[in-house]
Order: structure tokens, then C-alpha cells, then sequence
């Protein structure tokens, strides 16, 4: 058995559920892999919360070059949301040969480049699995196996918020406003929505998968982006009538000529595509590529549990990688 | 640049894909991963028909040896179907140092262990992505990223001919027979259709499947299969009554008491299941996981270029681990 030790930036919601994920199944994990993986240090203000995990005093810090500079850890999970301190310190754990996982799709869309060139320059990995789909493994399946097509188009549904509003008023008649103060008073929206609802989130997701599916960064402020305030009990009858259902897509495709070209907003999607039967918080991607045809990658798109499956799948990856070398 | 040379057993349908996907994407591939995959030596009886791919003919071989035992040659694709010869000229190659990438389910739901710890002890790869699901990567996805996880449940829809079959009966209101007797016609269904429409096909898939989810190899005759031959109208009439549709089912699940238990059979499907939607030639296998929750994947299960979709991806994985190895 060999150990691979991690550090850990934020124990909040999804911090704790990729703790727990590891926990869980730590037994199945180092049966099938050989792999004995340690948090063994966590980067959090917020020592008292109760987190129902066995997490000792010892373990916290407040000083994030403790991770980077202990020679022991090798993986350094980054859990804290936002660009910034995020990206400083996903670079900095880089720059001191950790490889970085992460769920932070606001910072690696706003940083690809600099984030992907700084880790190839100092030889360590870098993933983000649970940046777009929560724990659908899209990413994963598009930078390996499928990597023999050229992708020709990807449309998904990658926020669980707007497509819950969306899938309320479809199934129930009811209208936006009303749909959203549900939606919040059940927690499935944050109190200011904006991010959700305006699609800056979908944006985000989208600028990072058709940089790897199409070999092309494209920020998030420049794709063309709508959400769904502008979306009417009208708007979805009348869709209902063509036979469709209305989704926020993200769509990437190739022009004719060869250009790659992105927009997030409201679409009529006809009832039987594959993407139509995506509801309330599901996430999916449906991708077409030049032998494989057409593929859909569907499930939960949050949460601290599926969010925990992608963040430990992309360290076991990388610990595989680590333990590899040492042989 | 680096270069993998590949030889090639039988220049059938799925070769001819295989091939054609390669040839295609061959660009992209080199640009994605720095390698250049060259199908060097083809194993085939049937030299003269036409295929519309670039194969010169001093790349034919009758003698498998000669693929077996050529020192440049670094990965073998098995392409020949059936259990025998297949798994003995596997199990050569392997012995001879080559990694194996095979589509064939039923050589290896029929010898398991034998092709697995072979390639274990011959310190080479053996990847089968495209024997389960076609074009779906959905292997690759449970042996890595989704490890994290412990499998609950695996539901699948595997077979190309009896959803088509099935579907067709439900949207037409038609018989077995009327349905079959086009599916045939149309070439989506054998002449000989036994080993599709009595689930057989499906048991080899779901045996494979088994093995990587849960770890346990149960031979494709022990599962318990029950195909699709009979089924009627009234069937699919009483499950709509219901809010179902009928659909040929791959199932394992993890008793209370932990022993896996597979099984084949049509089974009602609620119509708002993820799998209620998956239509004429489409699979999809559905996986529940105790992290990530519910998850679906979606595509072709068949045909030349989803399945030369796999197969070239495995092989790309491959490849990609025999060069890093030469740096």
C-alpha cells in the first residue's frame, strides 16, 4: 500500500463532502487501487462547525504555505470558490510541485491559460472535473477515450438552479417569480441568484469545456450569453406547442468554415432529444463527434456528495499517476 | 512526434471503422497527444473487397504470427468476434508483449480471468471499452475517475436490435414478429437474430460490466437471462396503462447482505426514468454510486465508427502510457 498525502483549502459544503466521500470509501478505494489517500492538512477559518466527519484539531490551519512548503503532501485540493485567493493559490501550490485538483469553475475559467501553462511548466497535474457537471466524469472522458474524434458540437445543461426553475414552470404552469422564491426557500437558489439565472455560471462551464473538447480557450465574458429571467409562462406553452420543451443550453460548435462558436441561452429543445428529459437540478452533455456519434453524460450537476465523487476520482487519477513513478 | 505502431486482427465491418476513424482523425490525434498511430499489419482473409480506406496490400498477413512476433509492433486490436481463435491469439499477443484492445464481449465475458491476469502478467494493457456499449465510455469511467465511489446499482440498456424492436412495438402498436421481420430486413437485426433477441448478447455485456463495477466475474451462464421473444402487444399496452414502457434490462445490484445479483429480463420502466427515453438503436447504462448519485451515460451501443470510437480511444490510452514510458 502505498500513502498519498493531500492538503485541503476550505472544509465548507463541498470541502466536507469530498472529505466524507474519501472516508466512505477509503476500504474500496485502496483495494482497488493500491492507494492509502490522507487529508492531512485542511486550510479553514471555521474550526467549531459540525461537519459529522472525524476531523482532529491538528489537522487545521490558517496558513496556506503550510500546504504548499510541507514536503510530505503531493495534492492540493482547492475548495474556496472565487477567482481570487483560489487562483493565487492553485499557482503557488504548483509553483512548490503540488498537483492541484479543483471544483472552482469562476477561477479556471477566468485563468485557463495561466492556470494549465503554469502547471505544465512545473510537471504536476492539474484537474477540475467537478468544475462543469458536478460529478458527471465529462471532462475526464473527453481529454482521454474520446479523444480519437473530432467533437462537432456540445450542448449542455449545466446549471441545476436554472434548470429547476425551468422544469417547475413547465410541469406545473407556474411563473418565473414564483418558481424562484419556491426555489429559495428550499435552498435550490441562492438568495441573490444572479450568477444562476443571468447564465454567468453556464458561461463559465462553457468556456472550460470547449477548451478542452475544441482545443480553444474562449473567456466567459466573450461568449454571448442569456438567462432565464426573461422567460414567460407564455414563452414555455407556446414551446409546449411546437413540441418542445424550453432548457438553458450551452452550445459550442464548428461553423462550416471551421470556427468555434459559443452562446448560452434559452432554447426550445423538441421532446424527444435526449436533452428534453433532463429535469429539476440534473445536469447533462450532449456531445456529437465525427466517429462516436452522438453521447449524453447525465446526472447530478451539484451537491456535496456528487461534487466529492468528481473532486476524489480526479485525485485518484493523479495519485495513480505519482505512484506510477515511484515503482 | 512519437510513432505506435499497431497490427490489426480481421478487416471486417468494425475493422474497416476502426480503421476509418484512424485514418479521419489521425491529425487531431497527433496534435491532442503528440503520438502517431500507424495500423502497420492487418491480419484478414478477404483482401480484394472494397472498403474505401487506404490499406495497401503488403499490409495483409495470413499469418498471425507475423503480427505476433514483429518487435516494432506495440498494441494488438481484436477485431475477429467470436470466442476462438480470439482469446488464444489474445492471449499470444499479450505473451509476446503486445497491449490488446479487443470489442469482442463474448471472448471476454467467456474468459475473464484468463485474458486479465494474462495481460497482468505480461506487464501489458488490456482495455475492452467497446465490447460494453459500443461508443459509450463507459469502462473507462468506472475503472478510473468514478473509483471514488462504491457501486450500489447498474441498470442497462445494451442491446441495439431488441430496443429497436421494443420501441418500434411501442410507438407502432405492432407484434414481435411484424417488428422483427422489418428489423431484419432493415439490417438492424441478424438473420439468425437468437443471440440478440434471447438476451445472451447482453448477459457477455452485463458479465463484463459486473466484473469492473463490482469486482466479481460471474460467467454470462450464470446470469439469469430471459430475452424478449415474449413479449406481446398486450404487454406493452398493460405497461403503458401503467405509466411504463417495457425495455430489455441489464440489472446488478448489491444485496442488503452485499452479494451482487445480476440479472436479465424485460422489465416496466416508469416513463419519467432516464432509461424510459432511450429509444430505438441508442444504449444507456444507468449507475448508481453512493457519492455521485445517479448518473446515465448515452450513445451508440454499435456500429462501425462508435465502435472504432472506443477502440481507437483505448488504444490512444494506451499508446499514450507506452510513450510516456520511452521519455
Amino acid at each position: 500500500m502505498k500513502t498519498i498525502k493531500i492538503g485541503l483549502l476550505g472544509l465548507g459544503n463541498i470541502g466536507t463532502g469530498s472529505y466524507r466521500t474519501l472516508e466512505m470509501n477509503r476500504d474500496s478505494i485502496a483495494s482497488s487501487s493500491g492507494i492509502d489517500l490522507r487529508i492531512t492538512k485542511i486550510l479553514e477559518k471555521d474550526i467549531l462547525r459540525k461537519r459529522d466527519i472525524a476531523v482532529s484539531p491538528e489537522q487545521f490551519t490558517q496558513d496556506p504555505a503550510e500546504i504548499f512548503t510541507d514536503p510530505e503532501i503531493d495534492i492540493v485540493i482547492e475548495l474556496l470558490g472565487g477567482i481570487e485567493p483560489a487562483t493565487a493559490f492553485m499557482l503557488e501550490a504548483m509553483r512548490n510541485g503540488k498537483s492541484v485538483v479543483t471544483a472552482n469553475k469562476a477561477a479556471v475559467a477566468a485563468n485557463y491559460a495561466l492556470l494549465t501553462s503554469t502547471a505544465k511548466e512545473n510537471d504536476v497535474s492539474f484537474r477540475f472535473e467537478a468544475s462543469v457537471g458536478g460529478g458527471i466524469p465529462v471532462l475526464n472522458a473527453i481529454t482521454t477515450v474520446l479523444q480519437a474524434n473530432k467533437f462537432e458540437e456540445i450542448l449542455g445543461i449545466l446549471n441545476g438552479t436554472t434548470n429547476y426553475i425551468l422544469t417547475q414552470m413547465t410541469e406545473y404552469g407556474l411563473d418565473y417569480e414564483d418558481v424562484l422564491k419556491v426555489a429559495q426557500e428550499k435552498g435550490f437558489a441562492e438568495a441573490d441568484p444572479t450568477a444562476d439565472v443571468e447564465g454567468e455560471d453556464v458561461a463559465n462551464k462553457l468556456s472550460i469545456l470547449t477548451a478542452l473538447a475544441f482545443g480553444k480557450y474562449i473567456p466567459p465574458k466573450e461568449i454571448s450569453t442569456v438567462g432565464i429571467t426573461g422567460i414567460t409562462k407564455a414563452d414555455i406553452e407556446s414551446a409546449g406547442k411546437n413540441g418542445c420543451k424550453i432548457k438553458l443550453i450551452a452550445q459550442t460548435k464548428k461553423t462550416s468554415s471551421g470556427v468555434v462558436d459559443c452562446s448560452v441561452k434559452p432554447m426550445e429543445i423538441p421532446e424527444d432529444h435526449p436533452l428534453a428529459g433532463v429535469n429539476n437540478e440534473f445536469n447533462a452533455i450532449f456531445i456529437r463527434g465525427n466517429a462516436v456519434g452522438e453521447l449524453m453524460f447525465y446526472g447530478k450537476g451539484a451537491g456535496p456528495m456528487p461534487t466529492g465523487s468528481a473532486i476524489m476520482g480526479d485525485v485518484l487519477e493523479i495519485a495513480r499517476i505519482l505512484t506510477a513513478h515511484r515503482n
